[in-house]
């Protein structure tokens, strides 16, 4: 048994059984390996942010890792951006990067790169192996530690002679550490301030935001008159119909300030306490008041479901309080506006479908616009290192077959990873994608102006992206993928809902 | 005058006029400040790939930098791997990075990630600028670091404070270090070498591949009866009609041990000793015989004009030998072979083209089959990140107008980077692409038989990119190109020859 075969069997016994791809030379003896075991899903992608950036979807929606294989170190840096989301999301992920054989490396042939260097500014643990013998251990302490809590990324560097020399050994998957509990002490704090009936918000993230601890955050809420709030980023949010609703904390300061205003004492339930995205000057960095107490009930690697329990029993908080109610409506007619677009995603959405929110500037009404759609998960952008959202989508769709993946995707953003489109088409993944195309970088717009800079003739032209305009549509065919063009709301509704009953992956560019 | 403005100003004063960007919120006050400052040409990407690669592209051909303007460490990341080969070729670029302002970045707001240790491996000068009044000094430095000879990479990040706060002072150009002169010794011992007439190679690099050196190398060679040869991969060659010709060492190790069977003298004038691509089991890494004896003329910093100069004027080496002829050829007909391709472009090229060959596997018949083409300057991949190509010839177009860039491009290779197509579209650059379609990464099935990698189904089907087949007309016309399709070498003329002579960008999917 070689190398590789070692790493591919550790691998599938802790677990992982599907990698997503894109191979050089010094993986060759992985992708080989692969042929003789059998058990492993691999996915190609054109494109490293797109294998790193699906690896995150997919982490998000199985709750567990998929592998990444990645080359030589800048095939590594083409897939840190997404990385660095995935590293914001607290996802799972055990990134394989093959590098030079390690007897290799000294001459510096025109590959070799400081491979470590670029992994470990995103990895919670990074290894070279150095034999064959141990690449097999190797692995599984990267699984380990991808699978700790709250979600990690784990980057293993395997020198090509690592793979395919003979001597690989198996090992066994290891035990991975639970998850931290609360300090009794801690809860009985907690408990103690929100029975003051002082202004108060429970600001929940990562795993808090999952169907049970919000239900259980929304008795806590009712007993005490405290209030939810999420950040205004977040990995995943379990909600519509059925499901305790959350409000998302705005991304501008000045709204941001204004939903926390007269908030007492903030509770951070697996969420980190909340800094405005950019500084601007003049303006606050913190975004909660200054005499507001922050108050730590769990880490984000802590068991949230597990703290919000016990802190309900303690308050004595066990009536249900009230879900969101699923709402009937028709899809929105004539002019294209943000609110326009969530109506028509309410009112076609079907069940437990996957949104995927990359729509930026003007997606900013699409969240409280389907509070009352279907139950569905909601996944966004965690670290602001635009072109995650068709990644994502297309690493979701592998991880739940069977649930359509709605992809609302600003243009702009868009443009840095469209190659996922033909991983979709590629392996016919059931992802409906809204195109927002505003042919224009409109955050930065905003931007622009909340940092006080003047914008004349030669600024415009650097945020604009209609010399020449994107076809979304060619863009789309070229790859495979059927895609068409929308322009009101009455031809939105009808592809959207076309789109969702296919098989197969559909794009939709809708002119806003 | 704030810190952007200094950092503009000084750019100017150093010499840098143009700037491939893909700007941000933390560069909204460097884009604004163009606006005010007359003199600085920005070139906006869609992906940061791009810019890097068009930064390369252009130091290349211009003889000197332009800089990029990149958005936080996820920006520089994307654009690693071009800056990788850019390091490789010893391109001469200064990266402009915008960063989380210097009071915010404790707060590690959600885009924070770890700049510096990114930009690190790849800059021969890294430094984050603390104030508004440093940072045109620091801006100075940037620059007089990346003029070093032989052209290195600086990167200057540029927290958003540093350039919004008033107080920015404009920095003079600082003095380019002269390249360091030849050791008086080392001339008489190469010369001595050579005077033996044992077989001896001048293996020459870098700034030694352009006309005027390489006639002085010519010269050399002619009187001593050594011969010439340049690395596998270089930043350019100037070649073609009138030109010394120049061979290359062969990619593969079995036909590059081939090529240096015998020598017993590797002069080394510019180029490092050349190492195999990758390592193979069993099979060497240095690709000179055992007993060939290393001699360093020039390293890559110095000037390798003068020492060629120098060591003919030693040698009394002063008979001009016989440049390359032009050869008129009609355009191939019938199959599409490498060969052919190589023939089409030798009978169509125009006069001083610049070409830009990522055409990988398919294209190793088209270095020597040009040989005898219209003079011309040969770019290409140097540091094996795949994605180069059409990034590298948007940014030759920029530094080179009225010259025509033919860009000999493998399909594989070109979806790394395909958003270039659009910088090639609104800047109206004169670039002919011909897409190279074979559907596959070919190079890999010849690695998977290197490395003695078994391939079955699943191996194979990494390696395949016809499920579904991508459409490169699409593609283009979808970015704002015009493009067509060439099924045969007479279509390939007649598109190629129209495309030449039409003012901006044209694509060309070549089915090979």
């Amino acid at each position: 048994m070689n190398g590789a075969e070692s790493l591919v069997h550790t691998l599938l016994k802790s677990g992982i059984d599907t990698c997503f791809a894109n191979p050089g030379t010094s993986e060759m003896h992985f992708v080989s390996a692969l042929d003789r075991i059998p058990g492993m899903r691999c996915v190609l992608a054109l494109a490293e942010t797109v294998v790193t950036g699906a690896a995150d979807g997919y982490a998000r929606m199985a709750d567990r890792p998929a592998a990444t294989l990645l080359h030589c170190g800048p095939g590594l840096a083409n897939g840190l951006a997404n990385l660095h989301n995935a590293r914001r999301a607290n996802s799972s992920i055990v990134n394989i990067v093959g590098d030079q054989a390690t007897h290799h490396r000294p001459l510096d042939a025109p590959l070799t790169a400081d491979t470590e260097g670029w992994a470990r500014p995103v990895s919670a643990w990074t290894r070279t192996s150095s034999t064959a013998a141990t690449i097999g251990r190797d692995a599984a302490a990267a699984v380990q530690a991808a699978r700790t809590s709250p979600g990690q990324i784990a980057t293993l560097i395997a020198p090509s002679d690592t793979c395919w020399n003979p001597g690989g050994v198996v090992a066994e998957a290891l035990d991975i550490p639970p998850a931290p509990t609360v300090d009794e002490g801690v809860l009985s704090a907690v408990a103690r301030i929100l029975r003051t009936g002082e202004p108060a918000v429970l600001f929940m993230g990562n795993d808090a935001l999952r169907e049970s601890p919000l239900a259980v955050a929304g008795r806590i809420a009712q007993k005490t008159g405290a209030r939810m709030m999420a950040p205004t980023s977040n990995r995943r949010i379990e909600r519509g119909a059925g499901r305790q609703a959350i409000a998302r904390l705005p991304y501008a300061v000045e709204p941001a300030l204004a939903a926390l205003k007269g908030v007492k004492h903030l509770i951070l339930v697996g969420a980190k306490a909340p800094v405005a995205f950019f500084a601007y000057p003049d303006k606050p960095a913190l975004l909660y008041p200054e005499d507001c107490q922050i108050h730590v009930l769990s880490r984000p690697e802590q068991d949230q479901g597990e703290a919000l329990a016990r802190l309900a029993d303690m308050l004595a908080a066990h009536e249900a309080a009230p879900a969101a109610e699923r709402v009937k409506m028709e899809p929105a007619r004539g002019a294209v506006t943000s609110e326009a677009v969530a109506q028509t995603v309410t009112a076609l959405l079907p069940d437990h479908a996957i949104i995927v929110d990359e729509g930026v500037s003007f997606g900013r009404a699409f969240y409280p616009g389907t509070a009352n759609a279907a139950p569905h998960d909601w996944l966004q952008i965690t670290g602001g290192a635009i072109g995650n959202g068709l990644p994502l989508a297309t690493g979701a769709a592998i991880a739940a077959p069977g649930r359509r993946v709605v992809s609302l995707q600003a243009d702009g953003s868009a443009m840095y990873s469209l190659q996922a489109l033909w991983t979709q088409a590629r392996e016919k993944l059931d992802v409906t994608t809204v195109i927002l195309a505003n042919r224009k970088y409109a955050i930065l717009l905003g931007e622009l102006a909340g940092v006080g800079a003047a914008a004349g003739k030669t600024a415009m032209d650097m945020l604009d992206l209609t010399r020449p305009a994107l076809d979304w549509v060619k863009l789309a065919n070229g790859m495979g993928v059927e895609a068409a063009q929308a322009q009101n709301m009455e031809q939105l509704a009808d592809l959207f809902a076309a789109a969702n009953k296919r098989k197969g992956p559909f794009v939709i560019e809708l002119l806003i």
